[in-house]
């Protein structure tokens, strides 16, 4: 066996292969219907980080979606923990995935397909560069409306994300580093793979409809909390963003991150905030707790 | 050269193979963000039917979403042609596809991504069987609604479908054959890869907003104006729908197919409509003109 793992690791149709190799069918509703589920656990200095969460979360998906991994909690742990082994990355982003695959050939009916389980560990992914993370995200608030609830369940993680893609290619236009897409109420919503948080005083407001159920942003509320702090979910109005005496989005591509300018204003000072620090600091030590941490096996 | 091609062939990285063996990278955006547009040509009786308004509106689909195949028309029609021609399917489905291909490791901007583009012919896919042709569609209106225009554009063609899956899923559970989704005021929209058209005397309506601009559905605007029905391309109620004298859905896939039935209640007597038989016949008429049709060199 001298396969090269170390850019990342797929299981797909029963194997385990290196990432460049790992493909869906194109006839796959997956693909050609965007008919998946899917949820990403990282590995932190080789350790899984609240994979029961996580794996709550994607149960709940297939649930949802009708999808059926076609294999339990424990063998979908088991399947993750080889991935990331075989890689060999301390440090990953670890992806599991049920398509609905396809049907017989000539039927239209999603109940008649054969869904197929996929999941892959490449290195970890950061939604904010080094730079970004220090000097704080430059946000754009998009016109493109994210997909609401009535349509698509956020609550279920999807590939549904031109809404999201079509805001982020305006707003890398416009020079900011990444966008928040908004409701058709003008609330700030949720961005390409992260949740939004808002602080004045000692009150913290994240978006509670049309977003996805973070674990980032579960974990920032109980930490939060625990230290005193008021968390309102609820709607967040754009304005009251950009009045914010903080703000930072939330994510498992790189924990709690400052954001410091909104469509080209300054959040207060235009610096990272100081509780934003310590929350980030927070979520970071929690790391090392046993109780969210799953070793996995070199 | 033994590839066997009679179930399809697909075009993918600069080869032809059959599609069984036809797959994209599991790490294309196409997959994971959904990041793709797409065409749907249909070959009947050896020839493509409107192979030039695909190709518009394929084209412009990528335009759209700046999605570049990284062909030209004409580069894209050989292909097509190509495929069809080593399946030696007389009767096709054929599909071009763009996908947002992925940019380089760590990377989150789109526009440093290369674009991919594949394409496939498989054999003829009809959205209603013999039966469901002869007897007329039962249809059932689902809750879910349509994702708006304001979150994705309708008009490019996409593969976000999680609102039509979940709709068709619960209409098959009801029993019904397929669905229409609502928009967010009680309108019809559209359902999974057809508009809808209701008929009240001699004045057809089919929805204007949030749907695709189906070439079915042009095409039967067109013989009908030119058989002096009014249309009118506006907001369709449902009430509207269900007091329709006939309904009828459009689709590549299968032409004209009668609606006889909606919610459980029967359109008018519940029977096929004479004129959607009538718009019916002069579509498939339409077939055999020569401005209309790209025969396949075989």
């Amino acid at each position: 066996m001298n396969a090269d793992f170390s850019q990342g690791c797929a299981f797909q149709r029963g194997e385990y292969v290196p990432i460049a190799q790992a493909s869906i069918p194109m006839t796959d509703w997956g693909f050609l219907r965007s008919d998946a589920t899917y949820d990403v656990v990282t590995v932190w200095d080789g350790a899984f980080f609240r994979l029961d969460v996580h794996l709550d979360r994607f149960f709940a998906s297939c649930a949802r979606f009708r999808l059926d991994p076609g294999r339990s909690r424990a063998e979908v742990a088991t399947i993750l923990a080889e991935c990331v082994r075989r890689s060999g990355l301390r440090r990953s982003y670890v992806e599991m995935i049920v398509t609905r695959g396809q049907p017989p050939w000539g039927s239209r009916d999603p109940r008649q397909a054969v869904n197929q389980f996929y999941a892959f560990a490449v290195p970890f992914v950061w939604i904010a560069n080094e730079e970004q993370r220090r000097r704080g995200l430059h946000v754009a608030i998009s016109d493109v409306q994210r997909i609401p609830p009535a349509s698509v369940d956020p609550t279920a993680k999807n590939y549904h994300w031109n809404d999201l893609t079509m805001g982020l290619l305006g707003a890398l236009d416009a020079g900011a580093d990444t966008v928040l897409l908004r409701d058709a109420r003008d609330n700030v919503v949720e961005g390409p793979g992260f949740n939004v948080f808002a602080l004045s005083g000692r009150r913290l407001v994240t978006p509670r409809e049309g977003v996805l159920q973070g674990v980032t942003r579960r974990t920032v509320i109980e930490i939060a909390r625990a230290a005193g702090y008021e968390v309102q979910e609820r709607d967040l109005p754009i304005a009251e963003l950009l009045l914010a005496d903080e703000a930072f989005i939330t994510s498992s591509g790189g924990g709690v991150m400052p954001v410091t300018r909104v469509n080209g204003q300054a959040i207060a000072a235009g610096l990272p905030g100081r509780i934003t620090g310590e929350l980030a600091a927070t979520y970071w030590e929690l790391h090392k707790l046993p109780q969210y941490s799953t070793p996995v096996a070199y």
